[in-house]
C-alpha cells in the first residue's frame, strides 16, 4: 500500500517533469526527453504514452537530436483534447471562453446583461446556461473541459462571494448555485493573470481593471501577489480623498467614485449603461468638452491612487485594461503627469503606462489559463480522468 | 577541476543541510542527523566537524536517540563565535547592534544625533567609529563578525542611496564612504525583518516604522515583499490629501506630513527635536488637549493611508513600531477607528493592531538578523573565513 502511493507519486512526478519539459522545448523526441530530465528512456517512454493516450501530447513527425543523433518521432504539447473553460459575471456582462492545453483560445462567448437588476440565483442561472452552451460547443470540437474558474468582482473565500459591492452581492455561495464543479476567483487577479498569459505584459506589472468597479492585479516576477488572505488588489477603493461622496463598499472618496465606469459616464454627463462606453467614445473622438473634461478628471484620480500604489507595492509597469483600454488615449496624459508629478523627484524613474490588448477579455482568459496551468503542474490528477472519458458526444 | 567545483557544492550543500537541522532540531546526535537527512553517517560527521571547527556548532552533552537508540554526543547551534553587526542611520540617531548565530543580541549601542543637520560624508563617518568600537568589543567577547548591514530611511540601490528625503541624501554612495564592507538596505524593510525575527508578530504582517518618515514592512508567509526593484512599502508617501501640503519627496499630501514626527510635534506645539516625543509622550499623560488632538488626527491620516495599503496588501496583521510604538496607547483608537468606518462593511475582519515590542531598535535587529539568515543559508562560504580568523586579539 505505502509501496504503491510511493510509486505513484513518483510516476506523478515524472509525468509533470516529462509534460513540463514538452511545453517548454517541444517538438522533442523521447531519447531528448531523457537526456534533459535525467529519467531513464523507458520511464519517459512510459510517461509520453501516458501524455499521448490523454492527449495532452501529439507525435509531431521526425527529427534528428542534434548534430549525432539518431532521427526519432517527435512529440509535442496538443490542443486537441484537454481545455479549461473561464467564466467571467461582471457588472454588466457575463462571459466565457474555452483555451485548449496550448493556450490557444478556442471559443468566446459574451453578453451584454445588466446584473444588478438581477438576483444572484438569475445571475449565476444565466450563467450555467451559457457554460453549458460552451461545454457542448467544444465537445462538438473534440475538446474536454479540464475545469472550469469563475471571475467575480469581488472579495472571494473558496466557493463563496464575501462581497461584490457593484454587483449588490452579499455571502453568496457560488459554488452551491451551479450545477458543475467551478472555482471562483477575483476578477482582477484573473484579468492580471490573463495579461501574463495571452498579453504582452512583462513578468512585473499591475495590471488595472476599469469596470463599474476597478481592481488591480499585481504579478511580480511572473507570480501573482495575493496578499495573506488572498484579498490584494482593491485598487477601486484606495482612498483618493478623505472626506469625498460615499462608496458603495462603505468608505468615502474611494477611486471608483471618480474613475468607476458609472462615476466616469456621470460625469460625461451619460447615463451608467452597458451602451454608455461606445457613446462615451464617439464623444471623446468629436472633443466634446465635458467627455474630456471628465475623462482628465478620472485620469488625475487614478494617478493620485497608482502614486498611493506605486509608493506601497513598486509595480513594474502600469497596465490599464477593461474599459480603461479604449479609454487609454484619453487616459494616458493625465494618469502619466499626476504620477510624474508627484513620484518622479523621490524615485528613479515612474513606471512605465501601458494598455491592455485583451480590454475586457482579460479575466475570462485568465480564468481559463489558471485551470490549463493546474493541469500542467499536475498532468497526474487529470490523467485518470481523461482516459476514461468517453469523449466527445 | 570540474569534478572539484562539483565536490566543493555538494559538500556546501550538505554543510547547509547539516547545519539547519541543528538550528531545527538541536541538540541531536550525528547519528539522529544522518537519519533527519538521509546523508551517511560519515558525511555527517564530516560537516558536524568543520562546523565545529568554524565555531557554528558546539557539542552540548549526552543524548539518547529515541527509546532503543544508542547515548551519543549532541550538537546544538552555538553562539559564542560567529556574528553580525546591525548598524542603522536615521533622522536622528544612529545605531549598532551585535547578533550571535542563535539570534542572542550581543551587545546594543545608540547615539542622538541630528543628521540632517550634517553631510553624508560626516554621518557616515561617526556611524564608522560607532561600528569599530562594536567590532572591537564583540571581539573581546570572542566573537567574529560575519558581515555587516546598514540601515537606511530611503530608497536603496546597491550600495547607493538613491534618495532619503529626510535626511537630506541623494545619490550616496554609501558602501565606498565606509571603510569596512557593508550591505545598504531600506530601514522600513529591515525594521519588518527585524519584528519577524525578534518580535512577536506572527508570519503575515505589515509593520509600520513610525520616523521622521513612515515606512513599512510588508511581510507575507514569512518573507518580505519587497516589489519588482525593491522599492515597496513606503507608506509615508501614501497620498492621503491629494492638494494637501508639500511633501519632502516632491509629492503632495503624503501620510508623513500628517503623521510623521515632525509634523506629530509641531502640531502639538511642540518643537521637532529629538527629545521631542519624550515631552510629548509627558503632555499626553498629563491630558494635554493639544498633544491629545495633535495624536487623534495623526492616527486618522494613519488610518486612511492604512485602509489604502490594506485595500492594496491585504495583510495580516498591522504592527506599528518606531515612535509609534510608546505612542501606541493614544493612536490605537483613532486608527482603528478609522480603519472599522472605511473597511468593515466590505471586509470579512479589519486587520487587527499590535503594537512592537522593539520599537525603534527594529531595524538595526532586521539588519544584523539578515546577515546571520544569511550565514545560515550558506555557511560553506563562511566556514573558510572564519576558520583562517585569528579569533579575538
Amino acid at each position: 500500500m505505502t509501496q504503491a502511493v510511493r510509486h505513484d507519486s513518483m510516476r506523478a512526478r515524472n509525468l509533470g517533469v516529462v509534460l513540463a519539459e514538452v511545453r517548454r522545448s517541444g517538438p522533442v523526441t523521447r531519447a531528448a526527453l531523457a537526456e534533459i530530465t535525467g529519467l531513464t528512456k523507458t520511464t519517459v517512454s512510459k510517461m509520453v504514452g501516458d501524455l499521448l493516450q490523454a492527449g495532452m501530447v501529439a507525435e509531431s513527425g521526425t527529427l534528428r537530436d542534434g548534430e549525432r543523433g539518431r532521427p526519432g518521432t517527435a512529440v509535442a504539447l496538443s490542443g486537441a483534447r484537454v481545455a479549461a473553460l473561464g467564466l467571467e459575471v461582471n457588472v454588466n456582462h457575463l462571459s466565457a471562453c474555452v483555451v485548449d492545453l496550448t493556450l490557444a483560445v478556442r471559443l468566446r462567448y459574451a453578453q451584454a446583461v445588466d446584473n444588478r437588476a438581477a438576483s444572484p440565483v438569475e445571475t449565476l442561472s444565466h450563467l450555467g446556461r451559457l457554460a453549458h452552451k460552451a461545454v457542448d460547443e467544444a465537445r462538438l470540437a473534440g475538446l474536454v473541459i479540464a475545469g472550469t474558474t469563475l471571475a467575480v468582482p469581488g472579495l472571494v473565500d473558496g466557493g463563496l462571494v464575501h462581497t461584490a459591492p457593484n454587483l449588490g452581492w452579499r455571502d453568496v455561495r457560488v459554488a452551491e448555485l451551479l450545477d458543475f464543479p467551478v472555482e471562483v476567483d477575483n476578477e482582477a487577479n484573473l484579468a492580471a493573470l490573463g495579461e501574463l498569459w495571452f498579453g504582452s505584459a512583462p513578468d512585473d506589472f499591475l495590471h488595472v481593471s476599469g469596470e463599474i468597479g476597478i481592481g488591480a492585479g499585481l504579478v511580480v516576477g511572473g507570480t501573482l501577489f495575493r496578499g495573506a488572505r488572498g484579498l490584494a488588489g482593491e485598487l477601486g477603493h484606495v482612498v483618493v480623498v478623505p472626506d469625498g461622496p460615499e462608496c458603495r463598499c462603505g468608505g468615502r472618496g474611494c477611486l471608483e467614485q471618480y474613475a468607476g465606469q458609472d462615476a466616469l459616464l456621470r460625469a460625461a454627463g451619460l447615463d451608467g449603461m452597458a451602451e454608455g462606453v461606445p457613446v462615451l467614445l464617439e464623444r471623446l473622438e468629436a472633443g466634446d468638452e465635458d467627455a474630456l473634461r471628465a475623462c482628465r478628471r478620472a485620469g488625475q484620480a487614478l494617478g493620485v491612487a497608482l502614486t498611493s500604489a506605486v509608493h506601497l507595492t513598486d509595480p513594474g509597469t502600469i497596465v490599464l485594461g477593461g474599459v480603461f483600454a479604449p479609454l487609454f488615449p484619453w487616459l494616458r496624459r493625465p494618469v502619466h503627469q499626476t504620477m510624474t508629478d508627484r513620484l518622479a523627484a523621490m524615485r528613479r524613474s515612474v513606471p512605465d503606462l501601458a494598455v491592455s490588448r485583451l480590454g475586457g477579455d482579460a479575466a475570462t482568459l485568465g480564468a481559463a489559463g489558471q485551470v490549463i496551468h493546474r493541469v500542467v503542474a499536475d498532468p497526474w490528477s487529470h490523467v485518470a480522468t481523461a482516459r476514461t472519458d468517453p469523449g466527445p458526444r
